[in-house]
């Protein structure tokens, strides 16, 4: 970068790039709503899913390096710091549990799963909307909306993983528990790390309005 | 709020939601403490618990709404910010407790469980204590001794998770090993939550002494 | 400390103590090494552990101190507390391994264990080299060039962390797969914090060069 893109505030590309990683947590997560619809051939699912997760550790580099060479910012550092971490958790997250489906040798997936990744993947388009509308910050409410509907989803997967949990302890089933109550737990942590992005977006919504 | 408001620094309601969250968390541990010792009809005292994780949940929220509002604080927006999180942590892991207690169908309570929420008791009342100290900060050092009690605290709780576990370990029962040490590690980190927010008190009372 | 203390720059201190908890790091990591790899008399190496996490928490509480009395820091206050904590959390997860290896009753080490603990101790020493750079920023791109090392070893450990993992679920014994599973999990979490202390190295090359 000149000197001239030193000191022009490079607004636009921020909103890009935050745009490119909403798209790669949908994408990734669409994969992995296949994936526990699909589950055969969990290797190469995997792999797949790789490719969203190095996809997510570039952008989010990107992101970071265009903070650290920027003067002015469109939306507080902490702000973009606190966006870029939090969609990068979320995918990371999302490849942790396609990784433990694979690693613990699951031999397949349940309506628990199964409903915790379609939280995911709703919380994920909510999303999207909402990082769209940070561009120009016209709408607050907009914002917002997506928003309260994202911790609606989160309070879902709440309930969602308490009966996930409270049927695995009907069996004694020692190796069965160990392995669904990880990946159950990593599913529903994946939408505490959206709430968590969702909440930086109503700050900055609150905030710039 | 008007534009009197809004320039009017609005120490005392700051000051007033977080004696009131103090209050909530010193409930949600008495409230687990009667619990362990009392351990039947654990439903409903999950119920009940819940509600004090739902006022938890709205306090944390009036605080962050008055906080983005506000453009005079009494402490730094940073601390406010780090206080609400790190008080409504504490009062998430006691519900997670109480909840993992029952979904994970535990047959009883045991000494540990017991001596670990006594600790997180005593930790709760003593931030109450250094909570109240922050509205005037006239005796940083009395706020210090407060904390200084509730890492000694969390340093007897560490030695009380090492011993249960190692006594968890004599037995070779997979299923009591899994339920038990989940219960016994989300009781430990709720001490540890608590000496975070210890520790940013502390850092209040120094910096603002 | 004198007024004249606290107008002059603290840089000479901020260094020296950030080198001497890198060393602590570098110490705790060889001690582990060498525990697991000669895996007897485990409290007594144990308890020689718990002597770099206290040395390490003293450390931080003076880095903490120096910065809660210092009008001028070497290099941003939110940078100074994030290598703080950061260092402070790899010591953390070392001595956590080795009380887990201690309370869990582990019988014996695997070649998993000794790989991610040999991972663990090459980060400390690239960590030590790149905090040794901070102390005159004229060389970043040394600095950027251990930091990049550091996340080569953690991408590493992932993978070794994985086929752990992978063998592990290959038995069905379900005592030794909590206990190892843990100890693995642990191991690999020291590697993300070296990670996380790496990238805060990066920052700060990037943003004085």
């Amino acid at each position: 970068m000149g000197l001239k893109d030193w000191l022009v505030p490079q607004d636009k590309l921020f909103f890009d790039l935050f745009e490119e990683q909403a798209e790669t947590v949908n994408k990734a997560a669409n994969h992995l709503y296949y994936m526990v619809q699909n589950f055969d051939d969990v290797k190469n699912k995997c792999h797949k899913m790789k490719t969203y997760e190095h996809k997510g550790d570039d952008i989010t580099h990107s992101i970071y390096q265009l903070l650290n060479r920027s003067f002015i910012t469109p939306i507080e550092p902490e702000e973009i710091s606190r966006l870029a971490s939090g969609l990068d958790d979320i995918i990371d997250h999302i490849d942790d549990t396609a990784r433990q489906m694979y690693f613990y040798d699951l031999d397949e997936t349940d309506e628990y799963m199964i409903e915790l990744t379609r939280l995911i993947l709703a919380q994920s388009e909510e999303l999207q909307k909402a990082i769209y509308g940070i561009r120009d910050l016209k709408h607050p409410k907009v914002i917002e909306e997506h928003c309260i509907e994202i911790n609606r989803l989160e309070n879902l997967a709440d309930d969602v993983l308490g009966h996930a949990i409270q049927e695995l302890f009907t069996t004694d089933d020692a190796l069965r528990i160990i392995k669904r109550k990880d990946i159950y737990e990593t599913l529903e942590i994946a939408t505490d790390k959206c709430e968590e992005v969702a909440n930086v977006l109503g700050d900055i919504a609150i905030r710039h309005s």
